[in-house]
């Protein structure tokens, strides 16, 4: 008996299977090509799915989307970096192609869940993480359920507003966790200070700086790009602190693909949290990061796949 | 069968019975003369309850404390508005001395509760309510339960850095929601700007302030307490925004002594709310005024009750 979990985004298709006895027994990364568009992408998914299926015995599916999601029925809303999907019912469109259950949820949720069971937040009661990437994603996982809200929309953490006149977020709000702590924060960082005439490493990169490019030039010491990293470190500072007061958790879970780069900003970001968060929260709240890597939501969607099938 | 419910603050102890059909059968108010200390204050608290029981056949006593609650033991920790207090066991010194249970929690919480069964927050199914006064009190409640997080802290979305480099909040952090959106802000903003030269009705009150007098003078039309309020309307509007994201609630409720001043500050508030919460959530959340008034915690409390026995 195993299970099949996908990590649906917009640059990669990650997928693993998980045995009954809670033993990876594949894994694969495959490029998505999500700008070549919806039917592209689909028959990409189901390809990936039915191969699963004819190789392993597998029972169930789940596939965590980079997208908002009803969780119940496996609806996209206008997922930003899913070009042409738009308002698309990719549950319906699963299940009338597949014979074996499956559950769609977003991507940051399986993210949260597969951390509290396996990772950074095994044995927590209350658990929160945060994906830092292009954007910042959220899940709030208690006594082993995900915070879904009233209507699916639930654990938008990367929309708290952290500065009310920081700079635009993809939303359309001003100065959100989002706009403050992901790579597109020191990207738009490391522009404007090269356009006010700051000296870097990183000026001859102006034209295409990455979140990568940006770290690489910190490892070589580079102060603008180390800058930008210590920023974003206080605004995610501020964000925990936000986040440590209205929940309470055991744990604040920080992970995403900057989190990788964590040398260049935890400092700052406990010396923020630490100033910010209340007495009665700061000393029971510990913030670690992720420890499943590629695999955190693949995890999340086995358990959700197991929490569903058990009901 | 009554339920003894009692709503414990630093100004007022008021308190209610309620019958089995849900009908209050009594209510009355008292100053709490907090100020004379944890003896005489208690001895108070003592007196009302055992006056309830003898006058009415009381199964269960619920009791809404200002304070950080531990609402399994009912420990306070250190009450703002309670002098003396600091950490105080109360559940133990309450449950030695009354021979019914008795149940200890925070008073947003319980106002929170109250809002959700019988105010502006029935028939949700996640409800986020805050509290306008001093401070900025808050309570999360979701299929009719209570937002604890893990160790009872959960919750205190008085403490979401709205501007990080606002003014400093009694926690002593800077910015939070409950230093630009209670009646410290209103007095803050108003002394400020008297200093600065400002004309108002409000200069003969400089040394006695309250958010009441601004209220008054914002009433004849004074531009300084109707600024205060716009201001405050608009810190509002940011904190209710990052709720709506983060939770996906019904229904964001209102309340606390301030909320009746809406006229000065709902059309900022919710101006604010439109233009950052993001269009997943806002179509969904509607933002109310707390319908309960003074009887809000004393409902709240009534369910904590009802709840806990029936388990």
């Amino acid at each position: 008996m195993n299970y099949l979990s996908i990590d649906f985004g917009g640059t990669y298709i990650k997928y693993g299977v998980i045995n009954e006895k809670e033993k990876v027994v594949y894994f694969n990364k495959v490029k998505t090509f999500s700008h070549c568009g919806p039917n592209f992408v689909l028959a990409r998914l189901l390809d990936i799915i039915f191969k699963m299926i004819s190789d392993f015995d597998v029972l169930a599916v789940s596939i965590a989307v980079a997208s908002p999601v009803d969780p119940e029925k496996g609806i996209l809303y206008n997922p930003p970096n899913l070009p042409g999907f738009e308002v698309f019912d990719l549950g319906k469109y699963i299940r009338e192609r597949v014979p074996v259950p499956v559950f769609i949820d977003n991507d940051a949720n399986l993210y949260a869940l597969g951390e509290y069971f396996k990772g950074a937040g095994e044995g927590s009661k209350v658990m929160v993480a945060l994906t830092l990437g292009t954007g910042v994603g959220g899940g709030i996982v208690f006594d082993g359920n995900l915070w879904y809200g009233a209507h699916g929309f639930g654990g938008e953490l990367g929309h708290i507003t952290i500065d009310p006149s920081g700079p635009l977020c993809n939303c359309g709000n001003r100065g959100c966790l989002e706009a403050l702590a992901s790579s597109t924060f020191l990207i738009g960082f490391v522009k404007r200070r090269l356009a006010e005439g700051e000296a870097s490493l990183l000026a001859s990169f102006r034209d295409s700086l990455t979140g990568e490019v940006i770290y690489n030039k910190a490892k070589e010491g580079d102060f603008l790009a180390k800058e930008a990293f210590r920023r974003l470190g206080k605004n995610l500072g501020i964000g925990l602190a936000s986040i440590a007061n209205i929940f309470d958790p055991d744990v604040i879970v920080v992970g995403g693909g900057l989190s990788g780069s964590r040398e260049f900003f935890a400092e700052e970001m406990m010396e923020e949290f630490n100033r910010r968060a209340l007495l009665s929260t700061k000393d029971f709240c510990k913030i670690k990061f992720s420890e499943l890597g590629d695999l955190s939501a693949i995890w999340g969607g086995y358990f959700r796949i197991i929490q569903n099938i058990r009901r």
